[in-house]
């Protein structure tokens, strides 16, 4: 008799965990269910702010597979709109509930993926209200959209909260013509990178119209006639027609803490390198639900990102199906279009590599994307942070304004295998006039760092 | 009193490795004499065809230091037009010929950098005459550009060679509305990367219409009046009015192998890995004279190319400053714009992997430059050799439309840090929608060859 893998949660990390599994293993083997809330299966939720803004035209563009298709190719019963409301570990059990036509099922499984995703901070003052939404899902993208398209039309927008989520819909916001304040309790937006070059970033959006109140603590909303009218700060109250907050998730973990599953100080529930729930043989657990190492300071750390999601899920298919895998971690790359801005970072901030313990300088070299005398070379600047005294690479961070962002993989890579900034200097980097000066700007920072060393 | 050190060779690594030792030692500690047998130092040889082309407008912007910054900014005393003729190690003493005003001097040194490039392999049928150019020097440039200027315009042409330089100019032959044929003896022209990967650079070349004639010997030229009329190849006469030498270059070891230095089976000087001469612990060499490591096969090899040349040129001048470096070899990275394409290459391919010795697996795989639904997302070929049955990256390609070349300097750190290709699947790249799909190219690339690696 076939064996039984229930799912939780149908997005990157569940799907891709079912569709190894699936690979590996046929239906007479291994029976599938995956349990979804929402309305939609494995969609892009870094998307959605381009959705919003009109750049991507079509909602369904930004899903990859549909329930349908996971049904009829890959025999995964997929279950939307189905809330798994329960497990019971003992039983081998999860008691799930038809959100559309009520009712409830339980459904036995002899292996679990609990991949539930994360869920946004929401502050008590974020009531329930017209015009006030999170961007998580793609329900939430389309609540957002049909706000912007009803009369009275949105004018004025707040954006609450300046991490990559806050700054990228602050920028579709303007795109769709609102008047666009973006409300940031720290010193600067964009505080994924460290402050000196999140001022490039704050300086281009205000370039853009973008109205940036730093060190502003938001306290409340007002409404008027069940629509949100101002956000409440302590630094005075800005009247609006629409509030976006991005102030950032947190693992979804209820049911997992209910069911006693370990949860790590992070919040993330706890995992092996396998991926699977330590001490419990057949749980598994991926994606923005769970914690994970970071290979730099080597501290459990949770960094929802799609990638990490469908990395993760894959190791746990594979190692369901049969085959050995493992998730070695993360060193925190990301990369963010801001404006014309392209923004990348991998490693550890200046304050993370301080509170991790590590000795170090930093070094801020400015070049050029291309050979200098190349049509469209642009000014780009890098950012290393370098371990003292052994030179071990621990950070680094791109500012530019084209073919910026993705230079951060040369650096990521080279971080990842613990090289020094004197070995980077040799790196055998790709070269030519429509592409980089002779030297790269990632050499030419690894060259002053080699210097801020010695001196 | 100060040393005196002598530089061979005014360009790359010649003016890197004075520049240096300049940096770290002072003028009344170390005089520094350079000759330079062309007009011109430190310029970009690389940018030739973009000059030739208009896309650069200036000869100037392709000069990075002149000889004046040289000698006023860095007491560096640069004699341009003037050519050593003659190393006498024992004496140690260079003779140099002034190749305006004619006459010889004698100078002295303690201490000596072998700097002088590479010469165009040149076959014998290319006699000196009218409309028949190699493309080295910036003085080779100005000949190009100035018989295209002049009357009779010239309307065809063909370049002799499908290497880089060969298909950089004839597609700037094109630009400057040119009719273009290029002849290339093997099957494909772009030979620096596989035949499969070459095809994609092919046909772009035909659509942008380039005529290419493969497996084409080139046997002959005909004059008429002193200016070329037709390039004979045992595939019948072609008729033009200008020729292109793209042929390669070999090192520029005459001198070299006069004085007795050791010239290694690549033609190349032999160095050691701080860039000084074995057995000769006054005497550096650099740049495009020289062999080095190739550090996958572990093979000298020739790699001419301007980055190598600064890097070699900085190691040399750091060691002459009193301070310690080394040049660790390369691992063949190069990237290249063909057209509207983008072509990267980095480690061996697979004619290299099979003569060096490995067993391997290859697999191509198809993606986009960015998340499919965003604008502007474009097509992408990666193929990655790998070994048998270690899984280590062995070399790597890219062939795309955009934001692709550069996509090789992530795949050129993973192989020069020796990791497998199962390690690749794990790697922390950037993703964001405008940068790159939900597993970037290059990892959907690295998953492939794993599948590959275990069937």
């Amino acid at each position: 008799m076939a064996q039984r893998l229930i799912v939780i949660g149908g997005d990157a990390a569940g799907m891709a965990a079912a569709s190894q599994a699936r690979r590996r293993r046929g239906r007479d083997d291994l029976e599938i269910l995956a349990f979804e809330r929402g309305h939609f299966t494995s969609y892009s939720a870094c998307g959605i702010p381009y959705w919003i803004s009109g750049t991507v035209e079509e909602r369904d563009d930004l899903i990859v597979r549909s329930p349908a298709t996971f049904r009829e190719e890959h025999q995964i019963d997929v279950r939307t709109r189905t809330e798994v409301t329960g497990i019971d570990l003992d039983r081998r059990e999860v008691v799930a509930r038809d959100l559309d036509r009520g009712g409830e099922v339980r459904e036995r499984f002899d292996t679990l993926v609990y991949a539930t995703g994360a869920v946004p901070t929401k502050p008590d003052w974020a009531r329930d209200m017209g015009g006030v939404f999170g961007v998580q899902t793609l329900d939430d993208g389309a609540a957002v959209r049909d706000w912007l398209d009803a009369e009275p039309k949105p004018r004025r927008a707040v954006v609450v909260g300046g991490g990559y989520i806050g700054v990228e819909m602050a920028e579709a916001l303007v795109q769709r013509g609102l008047s666009v304040t973006l409300v940031e309790q720290g010193e600067q937006p964009m505080s994924t990178v460290d402050p000196d070059m999140a001022s490039l970033v704050a300086t281009a959006m205000r370039g853009l119209g973008i109205e940036i109140r730093t060190g502003v603590r938001v306290s409340g909303i007002e409404e008027r006639d069940g629509r949100v009218a101002a956000v409440v700060t302590d630094a005075g109250s800005l009247p609006t027609d629409v509030v976006v907050l991005g102030l950032g998730v947190r693992p979804n973990t209820a049911l997992a803490a209910a069911a006693g599953l370990p949860v790590g100080t992070t919040g993330g529930v706890r995992v092996d390198r396998r991926m699977r729930v330590p001490g419990m043989p057949d749980v598994w657990a991926a994606g923005d639900c769970v914690e994970t190492l970071h290979r730099v300071s080597g501290m459990a750390v949770h960094v929802p990102l799609g990638t990490h999601a469908n990395k993760q899920g894959r190791v746990v298919g594979i190692n369901i199906g049969g085959g050995y895998a493992t998730f070695p971690g993360v060193i925190g790359t990301a990369v963010t279009k801001v404006c014309d801005l392209e923004v990348g970072r991998t490693g550890l901030r200046e304050r993370e590599a301080a509170s991790a313990g590590f000795e170090f300088v930093t070094v801020r070299a400015e070049s050029t994307s291309r050979a200098g005398y190349y049509p469209g070379a642009r000014p780009m600047t890098v950012k290393l942070i370098a371990e003292r005294p052994t030179g071990r690479l621990l950070g680094a961070q791109i500012v530019g304004r084209s073919e910026a962002a993705k230079r951060i993989d040369a650096l990521a890579v080279a971080l990842w295998n613990g090289m020094t900034v004197d070995d980077m200097t040799a790196l055998d980097l790709g070269y030519a006039p429509p592409y980089a000066p002779v030297w790269d700007p990632v050499l030419i920072a690894a060259r002053k760092a080699v210097d801020a060393l010695a001196s």
